[in-house]
């Protein structure tokens, strides 16, 4: 029973559609990924998951899908149009200087090894006969929201606290992407701005730390593998009055412990810093003193208390997860290769239900024999047509061969259609964890999957 | 009983947080739109049905999600990379000189009309100390499907005929951004490339045009706004030897009945163009009858017949529909501005309910009730909780302002939770077409509504 390296699953996610290397024909695009079959699936479970969670289970919350391209002044303002003229650091232990990167001092760099240069990709789409002929591809998706805050507020008529959620692509020109999905230049984010009067922030933050954890439980992350890091003051970002990261146990091969837990998720108070840049007359504060007015912006965005009468500035929960990163460490998680009775080895994926690609394989046992090959394609009808159980008509292989393919992509459940179905209309259902087989009828089927699945 | 236009569809977007434009704290950036919380969430609907129809359904379909980021040689061996120096066109009518679209001749230039520019965004993300020093942001996303043909084909084990669907943002540079989502920089497409043995391909692609019609009338688009193009030889982009426009009706205000259609979606025959510039020895052949031998793809894309025992390149079918303007066109549809007894007036979008951002919503006639905000808040958690009827607890104004707003996003059924409901477990439901209210009992409303609603 041997459990996941991320070389492991690399092998993988090439092997059963899960990711391909960017642009990998051509030799590919250092810090692009493409999702494959499988991965799209679970990769578009993971966000379904969190927008769920997140939005639909709460009465406090709306969505927003703000677009890449933005307005140079957004980022001017933001503070981070400042840094992309790449500062430097000095690495405390090595005394060799590095590009910062500029939302955090890093923790590499504290730790004495090597700064990553994280930093927004200033691209200049060419666009003649205007006059925003640069656009920036956003370094990250809360100032869509920030940007957006009144527009929001306006058009739903919210009262504090409330939030917004938001997933979409960020860019950061990463010097040396690596590590597969985990350190790379395109990579999508699930963002929450969930805004509070000033003096509620910090009760927020900490409730907003264990609905996190909590989610990661609930979607069958192993406690043991996530752990809190509470950002020490010199490690917080420009904006940041407090941190916790969530880290996960992505290289679990390292000896040293500490160093087997990298970020997946980070839990920001932003205080009002976003709001108080991005307002008509507001003022952009730096640490270092500097000032910038922001002498462009055309709204106020305050929020009327109707309570006390009086404007404010609300102050900002962000919980910030990587989409890829936070699917690698699903597919860490549930990774387990098995040594079966009699010796024979199996590799499968212990997903959560709901995050598997595929919740239901219908394989006819013969591949050339018309009439079982119709009633599989029934089945697989019948089932898809619930709107709720994603199936797939598997005839890619013999039937051993199928199932070691379902194991890998940890759909929970097959169901063999044999020529005995044929005559008593049942079929045989294996399940991915026990291997256990069982004959059950065809026009049962349906319940048996809603109930097994607690749908 | 007024239908819309694009200005009636702007203003209600704005004033019911569908849509805001990007940047618009900042002046905006000319061309790109941010959705908001009702635009997200019709977006996303149109999105998961074009997926379910076309992935789920089928049982000849995988799914991919490419990197927008691409390394340039795949825009290079596809023939993109040489058009985005601007070639030029002369306009037969006002002899003007423009620059010409790259992938087809503009049909507006064909009529005398202006051209207008669509190129793909050449952008220069910085990053040092890389070879790759240019990425391009893909000008569709049909590219990251044709070099990721053997990958897909590798790790499925698929027989043609088999397709690949694809959803991502895609990049023009449009010199003339308007007329709102429908001519913009930044947008969303929802393409297939269905690969086929030489010779079929005209059957599927007629089978193709067919679905794809059924598609937008199973959700509601009315047949008479929806109409086919089918592209004279003069027209056709250079990858292409036929492809069918499906054109609505976005501009019903304008007198020519032939100027009021646009295209929201094509269907190409795309021949084996793709595949045979994108394989390890192959080439690139423009139609001035220009030749790029293939000297960097690392992979043979072909296909290996069985039954005929050769190595053959597929045909592709590709339906490529926008995904904004898919959106826009449900909206247009839906849209219906009434005239009631008495002279009242509302405006509503008879949206299908698979469409609707909110399925239910649930409003407490008195908002400072707290018995009636439990019960409406208990209601809204246990219909959420069966995880298909999306249920927004709506206190944002009185019931008439509620149902004002309700109508206006499309949700098909209200239900008002009122002093008697705490008496009798009863309360009102409202349909949103027929304006219709009945009183169900709190117990039977998941049974009510499933069944309305057929899930």
């Amino acid at each position: 029973m041997a459990g996941a390296t991320i070389d492991k699953i690399v092998s993988l996610c090439k092997r059963r559609g899960f990711l391909f290397q960017g642009s990998e024909l051509y030799g590919g695009l250092q810090g692009t990924w493409d999702y494959g079959p499988m991965g799209v699936e679970l990769k578009n479970n993971v966000k379904r998951l969190w927008w769920r969670s997140n939005v639909y289970e709460r009465d406090d919350m709306e969505g927003l899908d703000a677009a890449i391209l933005m307005n140079r002044l957004v980022l001017k303002y933001s503070g981070h149009e400042d840094t992309f003229s790449d500062p430097l650091v000095d690495c405390r232990k090595c005394k060799k200087r590095f590009p910062r990167r500029p939302d955090r001092r890093h923790r590499e760099v504290r730790r004495g090894r090597h700064a990553r240069l994280h930093r927004a990709a200033p691209v200049q789409p060419h666009v003649p006969h205007a006059d925003d002929d640069i656009a920036y591809l956003r370094p990250e998706t809360a100032q869509g929201i920030f940007v957006n805050f009144k527009n929001v507020l306006d058009s739903t008529n919210r009262k504090l606290p409330f939030g917004i959620a938001q997933i979409g692509k960020a860019y950061r020109n990463e010097i040396t992407p690596k590590n597969f999905i985990f350190r790379v230049r395109e990579f999508e984010q699930m963002e929450i701005e969930y805004f509070v009067k000033p003096g509620e922030d910090d009760e927020t933050h900490e409730q907003w730390i264990a609905d996190r954890i909590s989610w990661y439980h609930r979607y069958g992350i192993k406690p043991e593998n996530l752990r809190q890091h509470v950002q020490a003051a010199d490690e917080l970002a420009h904006y940041a009055k407090a941190c916790t990261d969530l880290l996960y146990r992505f290289f679990p091969e390292r000896e040293d412990e500490d160093k087997q837990y990298e970020e997946v998720e980070g839990i920001a108070n932003r205080t009002d810093f976003d709001l108080t840049c991005h307002t008509k007359g507001g003022v952009l504060r730096f640490a270092d003193g500097r000032e910038i007015p922001n002498e462009h912006a055309v709204m106020k965005q305050t929020y009327f208390d109707d309570a006390a009468k009086v404007h404010l500035t609300p102050y900002v929960i962000e919980p910030s997860g990587g989409v890829d990163r936070i699917t690698l460490a699903f597919l860490m998680d549930a990774y387990e290769e098995q040594t079966l009775e009699g010796g024979k080895q199996r590799t499968v994926l212990h997903l959560h239900p709901e995050l598997s690609p595929v919740k239901v394989a219908v394989i006819p046992l013969a591949r050339n024999k018309p009439e079982i090959v119709a009633v599989a394609k029934q089945i697989k009808k019948d089932l898809q047509s619930t709107g709720q159980l994603r199936t797939m008509f598997d005839d890619s292989g013999n039937i051993g061969k199928c199932y070691a393919r379902q194991d890998e992509i940890g759909t929970p459940f097959c169901v063999t259609v044999d020529h005995q179905s044929l005559e008593d209309n049942e079929v045989t259902i294996r399940d991915r964890d026990s291997m256990q087989q069982e004959r059950v009828a065809i026009d049962r089927l349906k319940s048996y999957f809603f109930e097994r699945l607690s749908l």
